[in-house]
């Protein structure tokens, strides 16, 4: 695939370059980096006519005005993050960009002089320095104390400079390319190839700064540069530069392994560079790349989220953060004005709220003028994990494709690489727009300086990635994997079936054979909606796990709202309270009751800003439940207190947990009136659980029963299967099948 | 008073009657009680244009159609609330109500039909009722288990009737007046006068239910009845009736002892017995009755919310009850209908996003379609509370009348009943749409029947009703009055002063000198707007009491939010915990760590939905923190586990505690950006505290000081003061003064 794009780009390459016009005195060709000369002056004859553009010009002049009013500061780089002089070259680009579109958009020369002697300022000082002072990162930068900011920095200045080019005199051009922007790039570049030539997010960025730096000066070389990487004497014919960022990074779907949280962040570059190719070299089709790999990428980080837009928290991920961040009202606009077809995407932007500046952002302010928008659709789906997409996926099971439909989501994917949790097969469960089985996220406070000044905290290690952390099994009360993250990375839990092709049932089943020791897991999820009686629907969630030796089983759900009852036979720690263990996130949790089944199921409801939630779990006469807060061993008070179950299987080889969650019921706030708080489960109960076969009932007031029968050998969609249970014989085709009489 | 309004109204009485039609057989003049048949008229040629009103007969035929279809059912009286017959019988006036109105827009027969079906029914079962089999009121009723239930069932089956009037034959109408509607009315008035008689929201009820039958039926006497009571054998010359608990269940400011929650409640009666009455009695001139009463109890309790709608939670008090709720449909309606020139109560009207289908509601719809509305206006006000306004108030300072501006409440009124909690001098702060410190509220889950049947929790009297679970002091561990309602009942709280008038400084002072034995206690707090610098505002809080004897002195804080960081010196329970008492709601916290000062102030930091706020907290040497969270013996998990802060001053007599609370600084979610996270709060000092004065000083990074005199032996606005403090003189006039530099 590499190859053949290389081939076909050394062809045009001349082309291009020929097409290029030498820099000129007056600059009527700038801007065209992100924002263009044509697109300029299109929005100016639109102001005043599109609301959201209007709001959003409004947004950036009070901003970028706020921060001139205290003038040119350009200070000698010395603090981390967080610190005064970081703070400041972070917001000098910010302010920078603004200026120089604004000077566009007004010709107010005070705009364009500000982002010049800035530029200037810092084309004095950028000779002057070495490696940052703060020695602490594997690729240090020159302002920043990691190249990653430094490369950030000139993905903004690049397109400040693009805007201003033509306020410039050729004396002022040549010093600030000569003594700032070409040895910037330089440095990003081939002077730090070990960060530029990576199959990573650092080197996207600084792909995306070297080539929009060359796009700004109109000087190809650094374009090529940035699209194909840097040929190092130990080159070893691996793919580098932008493309193979594009090759790699993402999955065939457009899932990239850190999970949506870091694929906002990560998106940015490549939308932005790749709106300066298409700008600038429209033949290279940017957007059809790998089969449209960039739109893959943006729609798969916007159909992880709740349908209240925030991104569900796979991995390290602070969990307020979602579709309405900046990251994405760029890549929205920007894969909008490349598919106009995409109607569904203009809602989104109308919950941003705002556009970007540009041609895109214009488009998209235009075409929601015109009352193009058409609803966003969240649907099911499974997104394969891994460059050739054979490391597992997430599955997204929805009820229906709008606002506030329940959802579950599973974790079969890689570790994630640093930011991962241990966490495979965790699934969590969202309903009428609130979280109900919830993932932690992270335990951080991003840019919070109280809080171990805004990094992540130790309890990030101690509890967020552990397994007890998750929705998923903890075997011997022990993290997966022991908590090796080498170990963890080597493999991925593995996809089992994926079926939402159903209006009744949407399914999905996974293995992990390697974070359980020798023993083997397989979880199985289905959304059942009833389609009967139109009130309630039902989460099947069946987790196996076999092994030669016993073991003992935790398998903790937290709960999102008001526990109102349990059937459980329970002590409760109302006066004295310990905790839940020593290790392994378990330190972590208060034992807040502990309690055994009274009948053969355990059953717990609680409500959730008025919807109810009844859980009911087959029990084993040994079982243990236990109910458990977050927030122990947390000297600092950092981490949200929020209430579980678990469930403890111990002394136990191969076994099985089923769990049904029904979702039912209303109440009222106004009113005050309370329909259906009581579910419809009566049991369940697995009839069968084999090598072959996992076979449950559940028995409700409505029906006198549904089964789940799943396959646990054979996947195969045209697979015949057959067993008899007590006398009875239950056949199907595939592999799984829903009886329901 | 009421015997000047006796006597006009005992003029005009026979003119009315006069002037009422004898019931004919064609019924041209109904409806006349609530919907009349002009407005009907009227709302039949709106129909299709006013999309609130659409929209809300959408709704009601929703609502009805969908009980219609059960059929009709009338059950014999059985169960107690929650129940089933409770519940049949609940729905059935609501969905004869519901019919009656779609009769009259709609002209189909069924409606109708399904009326009067139901009517002849319950006219068949009502003389063979007796006592209520549930005998467990103090008035007993006959559908249902207290007779307030049976008033609010008349109220809607009189205006039913009254709509289905003039379909029925003469024959029908004698059945259901001489078997239902009469002797019903008569059971709630002539023979159950300990209720018909007694000012109290169930009198009210009644005293409605009785008039509007007397509307539906033309039969004055009835009408009569209501507004004036029953005269017994026993009368006491005390006023009775409609017209008595328009005079005294009210304050002059229109504030209800029981606070909003039940305010709410008690105001559908009536409203809509008020509107009968103007609609048929225009010339009572009932909506300008006692200073228009109507309008400020209305009023008041629109303005004792938080700006997202939802009411101060005083007293016993579900704290998701808003504006929303449809009696204040019916409230707003119909005060907007009478007051017009009220158009702030439009934006009220539109959050709603219902009317009610009425004269009223049709005027609040055509209003808002002519566009207007004005914003609602939240205000700075003391509301007096008692008949005659001298039984304390509850004070409410505003930031501004905007949304999400700082408010912070004081209660210092009479206990409020049986519903009242010991929670004189309670403070609650508002700010940014959220609760920042925060009153628990009630323990009870409304028709949940998982949680005791829906009735209050056992916590609510252990906790929720208890000193320690508000935001005032507790004296030696010990509730108010020592928890004795009797006790409480008998005095209320003192308003010192209030002074709102200052765009700068608002403030509030109350005294509470029963509550805790002999001590006396006065709260001042005040809200300061930060002008120079306009980004933050200061809460100043301060908290003296003085006695003969030393006491122990708690002063606890529910925050709601993030704690991010302490300068208290503690000792974290972080794997065992223990609780912080014994009694008195003590039982109920969890003592999550203890420490003492570090230095001579406390200093907490918390965030909420990304605003910060900084309390500092004067601390002597020997004062003790407690870092607490309500949830300890409570064996059923009923309550909600909440965070504060308890100061701890022991072997003190007379004493002052003084607390400042800085809201500042933003965490924008989208982009992660935090601005000025830090407070500017350096100290806060007692100068001087003593029976004539409490000055205390406050200094910040922005000003040199801040400093708070006020007045505690003289509250004449016209008095002057002066005193001298380590050789600096201060002087001012009125009861407090803030000196700035």
């Amino acid at each position: 695939m590499k190859q053949k794009v290389l081939n076909i780009i050394g062809i045009v390459t001349l082309g291009v370059i020929l097409s290029f016009c030498a820099p000129n005195q007056t600059g009527e060709m700038n801007p065209h980096v992100v924002l263009t000369a044509q697109g300029v002056s299109s929005i100016k004859k639109e102001l005043g006519r599109l609301p959201l553009l209007d709001k959003s010009v409004e947004l950036l002049k009070a901003e970028t005005e706020g921060d001139m009013e205290l003038g040119i500061q350009v200070p000698v780089p010395k603090d981390p993050a967080g610190g005064y002089t970081h703070n400041r070259h972070k917001q000098n680009y910010t302010t920078m960009y603004g200026a120089g579109v604004l000077w566009q958009l007004t010709g107010e020369e005070r705009y364009a002089e500000f982002v010049k002697n800035m530029l200037l300022k810092y084309a004095e000082m950028y000779p002057t320095l070495g490696d940052h002072p703060v020695n602490k990162s594997y690729a240090p930068g020159r302002i920043f104390w990691q190249q990653l900011n430094d490369a950030v920095w000139l993905v903004y200045t690049s397109q400040a400079y693009d805007c201003i080019k033509n306020y410039l005199t050729v004396d002022d051009r040549q010093v600030i390319e000569s003594q700032l922007l070409i040895p910037y790039a330089d440095f990003l570049s081939i002077k730090s190839t070990h960060v530029f030539n990576r199959v990573h997010n650092h080197g996207v960025w600084a792909a995306a700064a070297v080539g929009m730096v060359g796009y700004a000066m109109d000087e190809d070389e650094l374009v090529q540069r940035a699209l194909y990487g840097v040929k190092t004497e130990s080159y070893d014919g691996k793919p580098q530069g932008f493309y193979a960022q594009l090759d790699l990074l993402f999955s065939p779907d457009g899932y990239y392994t850190e999970g949506p949280y870091y694929q906002r962040y990560a998106l940015l570059p490549y939308m932005l560079f790749s709106q300066a190719i298409e700008n600038n070299n429209p033949e290279y089709k940017i957007f059809e790349y790998r089969n449209q790999i960039l739109k893959k990428a943006v729609l798969a980080t916007l159909q992880m989220t709740n349908t209240d837009g925030k991104f569900f928290p796979f991995n390290d991920a602070l969990k307020y953060m979602s579709y309405n961040a900046p990251e994405l009202v760029n890549a929205v606009d920007i894969v909008y004005n490349a598919f106009p077809e995409s109607k569904e995407l203009l809602s989104i932007v109308k919950e941003q709220g705002e556009v970007v500046i540009s041609p895109a952002g214009l488009k998209v302010a235009q075409d929601i003028a015109k009352g193009q928008a058409k609803p966003f659709q969240w649907l099911s789906m499974e997104l394969r994990d891994g460059a050739d997409g054979m490391q597992g996926a997430v599955g997204i099971l929805r009820g229906n494709p709008y606002k506030n439909a329940p959802c579950v989501t599973m974790k079969y994917a890689s570790q994630g690489m640093g930011h991962g949790h241990y966490d495979r097969l965790g699934i969590m469960l969202y309903d009428n727009g609130n979280e109900i089985l919830s993932d932690y996220g992270a335990a951080r406070y991003v840019n919070v300086v109280y809080k171990n000044g805004g990094r992540y905290l130790p309890e990030n290690s101690s509890w967020a990635k552990q397994t007890v952390a998750h929705n998923t099994l903890v075997m011997d009360q022990m993290s997966q994997f022991g908590g090796d993250l080498k170990k963890a990375e080597k493999t991925a839990a593995q996809r089992w079936f994926f079926n939402a092709g159903n209006d009744h049932i949407s399914i999905m089943s996974a293995k992990e054979n390697h974070a359980y020791g020798s023993a083997k897991a397989q979880r199985t999820v289905a959304l059942i909606k009833d389609n009967k009686h139109n009130s309630s629907s039902f989460v099947i969630d069946v987790f196996r796990i076999e092994d030669d030796e016993k073991h003992s089983y935790d398998l903790p759900f937290y709960y999102k709202g008001q526990l109102l009852y349990t059937n459980a036979d329970y002590l409760s720690y109302t006066d004295q309270r310990g905790t839940m263990g020593k290790d392994f996130g378990y330190q972590h949790l208060w034992k807040e009751a502990e309690g055994k089944p009274s009948v053969e199921n355990f059953q717990s409801v609680w409500y959730n800003n008025g919807r109810f939630y009844t859980m009911t779990s087959e029990a084993m006469p040994d079982d243990a439940i236990f109910f458990t807060r977050i927030g122990a061993n947390d000297p600092d008070f950092s981490l949200r207190n929020e209430p579980g179950f678990m469930f403890r299987r111990e002394n136990s080889a191969a076994t099985c947990f089923v769990n049904v969650i029904e979702i039912h019921g209303n109440k009222n706030f106004n009113t005050e009136v309370v329909e259906s708080q009581q579910g419809s489960v009566k049991s369940v109960h697995t009839l069968l659980n084999n090598q072959d076969y996992t076979i449950i009932e559940i028995k409700t007031v409505k029906t006198s029963s549904i089964v789940l029968a799943i396959a646990n050998a054979k996947s195969d969609p045209s697979e015949e299967h057959s067993t008899n249970i007590a006398g009875k014989q239950y056949s199907w085709k595939g592999p799984f099948f829903l009886f329901e009489n």
